[in-house]
């Protein structure tokens, strides 16, 4: 566990590197390219669900039990590193605390990390600086990385293409409102988690979210098949599985819905046996290469776009800029010809 | 009213020119650019909020009662557009059905149009598609736009771009839980609309958001300053408000908390008040053209991004591409260093 910066003994060191990853400071670029060489060792571990469903005490939960259970060698206890993401901070700059409160009590514990994420102007935007700090905490040496997400939208999508499995969790609502399928986060789901299941309405928000799930599809959705609005080169087409039945070695993945009250720490072992043997389903499957390849695959693009658009503007003048600007907003141009102007004007320049 | 395509008569045309919108159809680009000239005239309203919070209910509410109020010259009732928004739509191609039934009442009204959206190959992804519906429902006439999204994240940002004003509402939630804080959505917010305010807890969350608001920020964020990481061009400096004086001409905009029970119609007066003494706060204030400044400067941005990818991808060769990507995937390359090499080998090609 000995790393090129020893980020697990120096976790001043650690939080100046994420930092500045998140600053998108340059100087950073090649100590994160080097240590992405180092990583790939981490289990990645997404939580995401809607506000109040409980998923910082889950996570919380999650990142004790792991710590009192030594590594299969018997050698050491994992470390553990939290990364909360908050999908406010594009304004806020920063972020408000309620959920990391909860978790105060994890920091008295050396073999755990905790780490909010704000986004600025790092290459590939949040998810690409979140993917950077996971490959910077994997190279460090932490054995399991949590990542948890606020709310739903592009952004969770994103960030679950990170993580080798995708928890969404789901506290039980008023009446028929079941948050995960009314947000489209059971989408990203590879376990289901209702949380609060000691409330009143845990029975039909199970029932709601089993049959969401029957309905929806027949596998987990190709992550990020179009999100550049181009066919994925090279994809592995998608191959529809039948959930109700397995033909000799079991490859398939049902996705269970697991009954947990974080607070209290019920249910919580059944959701790390399912952590568990989604990992052996992703091995077993090759899923988890395939994944990791489309997640590649779309971080490059996005680091791409945001690249090309910067030399773009950066070799155009600005009087040419200002002035395609301010026809498009008298409407004298469509923003797609203002677009292909500068792509015009830039290209090759 | 009689336009181009007489969309106002003919919605069966407005919603298969919606639908190649979403599509990216290329055919479409020239009648959207024309259309987008004739644009400008419509009022774009924002609902936005945590699955669960009413939000649909509450936009149901403001079309019956804005199309039992003529247009102020007396001539008409304003016909009313509502675009439903799903973040679901990347996996799903669709959109869970809940929100949408609750508006089935309004569906016999001729002077409503309802369309929900889903993400597809649009230049500049389901904002940039948003908005050209927009343009196009406003050129077709439509006096109010209602976009309703559900979610938090960077889409709701992009979304409340587009729009005039932007309402978040909230419910009453269990004990300490304001979604709309935690969410970070606090942030877009032009009104503040507290939603099922007969139910327990009403009190508590008002005065939740109050301090949020009061502690939170001085003025409403300026949009998109860091979309792309660069700093933007001919950007006015936000300028820092005083909440509690107004000396001489009020131009200040305080964001006002409004109670309202969207099933009863209960607050939705007040609610409409608001947006107009929105209306003449963008204008008095000159804030509403520098917002629809910067929403048409980052709708540009993301469309020419889009335009480069594609390009800069086009003029890459098959196995030039697959060999960085699988270098990238086999941790003999950062992400980085991928997209730099391939913009380097296209730019210019």
């Amino acid at each position: 566990m000995t790393q090129a910066l020893d980020f697990a003994s120096n976790r001043r060191a650690l939080a100046r590197c994420i930092t500045q990853i998140e600053n998108g400071s340059p100087e950073m670029r090649g100590l994160v390219a080097r240590l992405y060489a180092q990583a790939g060792r981490a289990r990645i571990i997404g939580v995401t669900g809607a506000p109040g469903c409980g998923k910082s005490t889950l996570v919380a939960t999650l990142a004790r039990r792991l710590r009192s259970q030594p590594i299969s060698a018997g050698l050491s206890y994992p470390q553990i590193a939290i990364i909360a993401v908050d999908p406010s901070s594009p304004f806020s700059g920063g972020a408000i605390l309620g959920d990391r409160v909860r978790m105060r009590d994890l920091s008295g514990d050396a073999g755990i990390f905790i780490r909010s994420m704000a986004s600025r102007g790092a290459l590939g935007g949040l998810a690409g600086a979140t993917a950077d700090v996971v490959s910077v905490l994997d190279s460090a040496g932490f054995d399991v990385i949590l990542i948890e997400t606020v709310g739903a939208g592009q952004l969770e999508v994103d960030i679950a293409r990170i993580a080798q499995t995708v928890i969404v969790v789901e506290a039980p609502g008023a009446g028929d409102e079941v948050q995960a399928v009314k947000a489209g986060i059971l989408e990203i789901a590879d376990i289901v988690v209702v949380n609060k299941a000691d409330r009143e309405g845990a029975a039909q928000t199970i029932a709601a979210l089993q049959s969401a799930l029957d309905l929806s599809r027949p596998e987990r959705a190709p992550f990020g098949a179009h999100k550049h609005g181009l066919p994925a080169r090279g994809q592995a087409s998608a191959r529809p599985h039948t959930l109700d039945k397995s033909d000799g070695r079991d490859v398939q993945w049902h996705i269970p819905i697991v009954k947990t009250v974080a607070l209290t720490g019920e249910g919580v072992e059944a959701v790390l046996a399912a952590i568990h043997a989604h990992a052996d389903y992703l091995r077993a499957s090759g899923e988890g290469a395939r994944r990791r390849a489309r997640a590649v695959e779309q971080d490059v693009r996005a680091r791409l776009a945001d690249l090309l658009t910067r030399r773009a503007l950066a070799s155009i003048s600005r009087e040419q800029y200002d002035a395609l600007i301010t026809a498009t907003i008298a409407r004298a141009m469509h923003p797609d010809e203002a677009a292909e102007h500068l792509m015009n004007t830039s290209w090759g320049k």
